[in-house]
């Protein structure tokens, strides 16, 4: 499973004001934080700056690849942020990311075509948001058609079906659901991803929600997280759903955690 | 989610007792609570006692029926016990269950013939047990067929594809889970049930996973469980997966177990 550590996000509040004030040893100490808890990427999101966006997202860059060997995962809807964040960057970085709507798609591709970037494909259009797993099948097929087109290598691609909450309608959660069976049966070697807090908005109880949601979606295929790397019963979670999908060679990994109590709560 | 109460179970020591001295009123208890934490059925097993089976089987159904409005799922590898206890039953029993082991086949199928009991199919034969889907599948096509020819309804077979240890091998867990959904797509309107607790045999802190694991099968279609209804995480957890599954309608079930606390563990 890949993780994305998703707490460097301009709009939790601690975080913005450490980005306003170049608070280097904030920043630094989180990114470590989420490295040490197991985090494959350390997402950086200046996103609620409008203006200063590009000029932070640098920031943001710099003082993580400073901190920590991990790459980021370069968060913005802006491909002139993700242009100067990625001229910051050293080694293969993520980029969440493209999608089907034509603004942002074609201001990005060309920054991204050709490279060995890793780029989640998120399924959204100037349509909305999709709601069936046929929408998300219809930008997902064009997402992934088009980063191939443009050489970009279908194992690097992480396609993002995107999560919307059962509170609004009860089909939302197993059209996901389908969506990554569907996914990853279509495009062999392709891999998803997702930020999966949405699917609970609205209900009590969040946490143990998502937690149930993430098992589910890892029973359905998914590979990749975008999520709080310190939270620890969503990874023990992660652990045991991927032990049980036959993702974890002898069980090492379960053991392991276990061994270094990550299922005591 | 149909939940079958495992606990008036004669390999757990305090009911084995029970049975011996015959007392009621532990046995009643025992169902009772199982009805209240929301059982649909009791299941009945009196399987340690060689020989007395059949006697002790028959007084479970009729403490149990006296004590709960629930029927009993009828628990015994014996066709002789089974039918000894059915005629004792009132209401519309589960038998659990029918394999493909031929004597206990062909011994168990005429007394099941055409009448509108319930019956659970597991994925069991011969052979032994089944390992990867393509083995469930086999049996289960045979199973189903079996039963449909001789007159028990699509709606009223359970298919049980058998958990088997991730311990023994990493696949286990996925190639049942895959069965699951192979079975759901094949034969319209069947149901499925297991019981899971052994997909975590030689794993620290099974719980947790076999917990996760139910979350993970009900994400591939599993709408029947054999489980002990007053773990209330697990309860919890099959009312979770049932909501983000789209099987709960405006989430109403989850916010009522929600309001009577039961994800307060």
């Amino acid at each position: 499973m890949l993780i994305v550590g998703e707490l460097i996000n301009a709009s939790r509040k601690a975080i913005g004001t450490a980005i306003e004030k170049k608070d280097e040893e904030s920043i630094a100490k989180i990114a470590k934080d989420q490295s040490k808890a197991g985090a494959d990427f350390i997402d950086v999101n200046a996103g609620v700056f409008v203006g200063k966006e590009p000029e932070y997202l640098e920031w943001l860059v710099k003082t993580v690849q400073t901190a920590v060997d991990e790459p980021c995962c370069i968060d913005s809807p802006d491909p002139k942020a993700i242009e100067k964040a990625l001229a910051a960057h050293n080694g293969v970085a993520m980029i969440n990311s493209i999608s089907l709507e034509k603004e942002r798609y074609d201001a990005l591709m060309p920054i991204i075509a050709g490279t060995n970037l890793k780029v989640v494909a998120l399924c959204m259009s100037d349509e909305g948001m999709p709601e069936t797993t046929v929408d998300r099948m219809r930008i997902a097929d064009k997402l992934v058609n088009g980063l191939l087109q443009n050489h970009i290598p279908i194992e690097n691609i992480y396609v993002d079906p995107l999560v919307q909450p059962v509170s609004t309608n009860n089909n939302f959660g197993i059209e996901f659901l389908n969506a990554i069976e569907q996914i990853v049966a279509t495009f062999e070697g392709v891999h998803t991803v997702c930020g999966l807090s949405n699917v609970s908005f609205g209900l009590p109880d969040r946490k143990f929600l998502n937690q149930t949601f993430m098992s589910m979606a890892i029973a359905k295929g998914l590979d990749g997280a975008i999520v709080n790397p310190m939270d620890k019963k969503m990874m023990a979670n992660i652990i045991a759903a991927e032990a049980l999908a036959g993702r974890d060679e002898y069980c090492m990994a379960y053991l392991k955690a276990y061994r270094a109590d990550l299922f005591v709560f």
